[in-house]
């Protein structure tokens, strides 16, 4: 089987309000980057199929009769958005001889790779064909870098297969798919998370499928239809930092003080909430000083809140400093303890949002 | 009339938690601290009535002639504890010729002795006196040295007319009133308030008349019976501010965002009632570090609403990272904008509580 060539690319998200918080039911808001991650498809002749992922170091080849053994005598289990096979990622765990526990960037990157390609390719030929991706987006950042591989991933080989078809007109640059095929894209990139993340939330795939703002509450997905773009300055502390433990540590504050934690998760819910008003109505009527009034103190609030939940870090109190002696304001973004920091810039021009793309080769 | 000599010191006061959140129903936690203001009353022959203040360079004294004129036609209002005598105080401006709006520390001090002076002294001979007061407290960093004056002139002037009797035993170099006594200087000194502040919320008299440690929520306030001595270091960091200035502020916030802002408030009010029951449990059980592990966690978790509430400064904010640096949690103190922080020490050796205390000359 020939498939066919193809060039997409899917941004990166940060969190604006609502990390940890949503963890225990309350509203989040997403946004997606102008930092990308793109991966391309190129058909071979050569009865190999190759990946290539400069960013992490990972340049692998493997014979289609390798990979085709690890279909043999799989069953034809239909293929479900929401959970893996899990006698295919067993073989592939044996396959790449990752068995124990924790894997690295490279090898998750592989499973996502390999898994979503045996899957979508198992009912017919498998074909020879080489990936390739780079990004602009620093790994385990927290910026969603794995999402954006795994949406590129699935549109890609999507696309490569023929399941969806290129959106792309013969005088486009870019295009986006439909709304039904972005589902599908969503709902393969989901599984490339599942098997990067063991358990993601659906946030980072669905920023990358769709772009612009996304609306989380209680595991629902809701993409906001009209949000102004805001320019956002992304400072990564580089320090590193388990977002379990953090998850955990919050958690544990929160049994700790109940009564007064929980209305701190409940203001930074109004947070998100005031957020998502002012950003609406930043799209239909002019836009003010006061609405960046606005949302400044809305992530000074929100910063002081993650410090309360124990998530900062001294990193992350310097950048606060740092830009706030410019004027500027900045909270942590995701799990934080370390990890990136956004600060919000005011307007100078006005651009688009970003979503999943297919690129004219 | 001869009056007798006497010699009182009354505490200061610090805000533990709830400054701000008090103002809006919410529980705060005072303690006495162990800076006192001294007041020392010499009975005199020579006619004349004077007050020496070295911390604030007043030195005056006045003919028991010209002081008399003050009451002359006053009509023999009874004294109410809650309320100033309007035509007297209108008098002593007049008198003293700070009619006109702001007055400074000098001129309240001085108008705050002659009030409660000719109040009561009023109805017999006036007596010819002179006080003398010092302080180991600053003026206007929110650590209660006007109410720790007006303790000691409504102590030392009650005492020295002989309407309480001196406490003191010859063997005693200092001793404390009893209930019904204290509750008679707390408000006179109440009423020096009135005059220094305007509008006060009787915290910091009833801190220096009964020391320890107090409750006040709605306009109640509820002495602690028991609590551990705390060791706290007090940062003065010189920034002037207006407390009216800082209280609006808040309001402002929270009229601008009451869904954020409100549950903020009410985790304020959970962080006082939490430390009130962590230090009673401290008088009732060993003292462990995980008591000092919990208030220090209140701190920190105040502190970050404080500056929610946008009552923090920069200033505090260098306090909070010097001593963390140094393992130790701080916080504002009063209305914040600058003025005084404190930082929590963990014990080395046991004391006594701080209160009114007559004194053996």
């Amino acid at each position: 089987m020939q498939v066919r060539d193809c060039l997409v690319s899917a941004p990166g998200k940060a969190i604006l309000h609502g990390e940890h918080a949503v963890v225990h039911g309350k509203v989040a808001l997403a946004v997606s980057l102008n930092l990308r991650t793109y991966l391309q498809i190129k058909a071979r002749s050569n009865g190999k199929v190759c990946i290539n992922l400069p960013n992490i170091d990972t340049f692998l080849c493997w014979d289609l009769s390798e990979l085709k053994q690890l279909l043999a005598c799989l069953g034809d289990k239909k293929e479900e958005a929401q959970r893996l096979d899990a006698e295919l990622v067993k073989r592939l765990r044996e396959f790449l001889g990752v068995t124990d526990g924790n894997l690295d960037s490279s090898n998750t990157a592989t499973l996502a790779f390999l898994y979503i390609y045996l899957s979508l390719f198992r009912s017919g030929e498998l074909p020879s064909l080489t990936v390739t991706a780079w990004s602009e987006l620093p790994t385990g950042a927290g910026l969603g870098s794995s999402a954006a591989y795994s949406v590129c991933l699935a549109a890609a080989l999507l696309c490569a297969g023929g399941t969806i078809t290129s959106p792309l007109k013969e005088w486009e640059h870019t295009a986006r798919w439909c709304q039904e095929d972005l589902e599908l894209i969503n709902s393969w990139a989901f599984q490339g998370e599942l098997i990067i993340h063991g358990n993601p939330s659906g946030v980072d795939n669905a920023v990358g499928t769709w772009g612009g703002m996304l609306r989380f509450l209680a595991g629902k997905i809701i993409p906001l239809s009209r949000v102004p773009l805001l320019r956002i300055l992304l400072t990564n502390t580089k320090v590193p930092r388990s977002t379990k433990v953090l998850v955990a540590r919050v958690k544990d504050r929160i049994n700790k003080f109940p009564s007064i934690m929980i209305p701190v998760l409940d203001s930074v819910d109004a947070i998100s909430c005031t957020c998502e008003k002012v950003l609406t109505d930043m799209t239909c009527e002019p836009i003010t000083g006061e609405h960046y009034n606005v949302l400044e103190e809305l992530i000074d609030i929100n910063q002081h809140h993650l410090n309360v939940m124990s998530v900062g870090h001294p990193a992350l109190d310097t950048l606060c400093r740092v830009t706030l002696a410019k004027g500027l304001h900045s909270k942590l973004t995701g799990a934080g303890g370390g990890g990136c920091g956004i600060t919000l810039l005011r307007p100078v021009s006005r651009g688009h949002c970003s979503h999943i793309i297919a690129i004219k080769q």
